[in-house]
């Protein structure tokens, strides 16, 4: 047996039983897993015909799969519960603790992990996402006024990608500029981001990771050049240094934690929560 | 007292803890919450100082906050746990079985949830980022044959965020092509769109919804009339249907649920997933 079989099991997208499970799964480092995830459970007709392909799963490799379960209703739940695998319940595991918390029943109502009550959040990450859109790259600085934060860094840093995840992911305003050769000759921060110095904040990368990228999208040219990688990266890390620049190097890290990195170093988790948090 | 604070506590970036405690919360449908997330809880020092945070929430609200935990190391989740609020320590709850289950203990480690063991999929990601960005909106349609994905629908129907989302979250090839008032004239698919009817999948949205969208952007314009609105979505459920493309209507879904539902509507989470699953 190579790979354990793991199902994701949810009434809804599957992402929160994904989110759980992976986390969970990457604690075990030496096994390898296989994911399955069966979302939109939401009948017991569904939820039976997932029971037998859990079952199938483990006659066929002999061993039974893990199973995370994110399901609100509790007859679904039963079903699932029943499954030969080892179902690993979210919602079953903590919905008692905290109803008897809270002092009250919980709905038990499928379809509310997302929604029209995030209709003011999603006008908002959507607004965020076509500001990202717009200042990628450089391409306007006009705006810059409106930035919650504006990403600087050389080619294939992953300004991109990070700003385009805060602003669908948090409705945050990133902007990005890019930090390219004609900018170093001075030494000196690119005019447009003199005003906004309290917002930039600048992501570094490995050298070698970064040629290997590079060398991926132009092989051979001067652009993926170990010359000139270095070259850039240097005189990128001397301006962060010189103007007192934050900045973090994404190297070994996913988008989500470069988000998540550049939020928390800059205050702006603190700011975004308010001094009270957020509603949520 | 009317919010319950409730604490997303993390070693890493706390992504897990508010997907695990979101999903929670909307089950308590009366009553409002304030979230605080509280990332990269690494030392003793910072365990520590998160319960006190916790603490003087307690007693400033006269009531003990909830706190979604998802900590790894023994020693700083036992920190957490002597702390004032009602935690719900996801990690201690399911890490146990796991390893009965497994017959390995777990690693215990910090970072590994995301990182480069994920390497290559992140670098799939990122192309398939850039695949989407520069496949936006119809601007392109010579690289169709890659896409796995052509989401078409009106302006405004959602399919920007959706395409990005699909790229960056599970790194799907998706182009996006704009059905305007053009296309709508012969009641014919437009002609890039012919070979590829096989990829094609609609995006609708409730006619109130998107012209309340419109005229935040377009304030007055005809674009953002009752009339053109209702014309062009007409036309396009109309070409939907005589073309046999599956659609479904974002009105009341998050990017994240209109992402999950077009990757099963359209069987592409079967097909990245393989027949056996994919490797996680």
């Amino acid at each position: 047996m190579n790979h354990r079989t793991v199902f994701f099991v949810s009434d809804q997208t599957g992402v929160t039983a994904e989110t759980l499970g992976h986390s969970l799964l990457t604690q075990f480092d030496g096994l390898k897993f296989r994911g399955v995830t069966v979302p939109f459970i939401n009948t017991p007709d569904k939820a039976n015909e997932c029971v037998r392909r859990i079952k199938l799963t483990a006659e066929v490799e002999g061993a039974r799969p893990i199973v995370f379960a994110t399901m609100v209703q509790d007859n679904l739940r039963d079903i699932i519960a029943e499954s030969q695998g080892l179902v690993l319940d979210f919602f079953g595991a903590f919905i008692g603790p905290m109803e008897r918390e809270l002092g009250i029943a919980s709905s038990h109502a499928t379809g509310k992990a997302h929604g029209v009550a995030d209709q003011r959040s999603y006008t908002r990450r959507i607004d965020a996402m076509n500001y990202a859109l717009e200042h990628d790259d450089g391409s306007t600085t006009r705006d810059y006024s409106k930035a919650d934060i504006i990403l600087v860094g050389v080619s294939r840093s992953g300004k991109t990608p990070t700003c385009l995840y805060m602003a669908l992911r948090y409705g945050v305003y990133a902007a990005n500029y890019p930090l390219t050769e004609e900018e170093f000759e001075g030494g000196k921060l690119p005019a447009p981001l003199e005003r906004y110095r309290d917002r930039l904040f600048g992501l570094t990368i490995a050298p070698r990771r970064l040629q290997q990228i590079r060398q991926e999208r132009r092989p051979e040219s001067n652009y993926a050049s170990a010359r000139q990688v270095s070259f850039e990266l240097r005189s990128a890390e001397a301006l962060f240094s010189r103007y007192g620049i934050g900045h973090f190097d994404t190297t070994d890290s996913s988008v989500e934690e470069i988000a998540s990195t550049v939020l928390d170093r800059t205050g702006l988790l603190n700011r975004l929560q308010g001094v009270e948090g957020s509603e949520v």
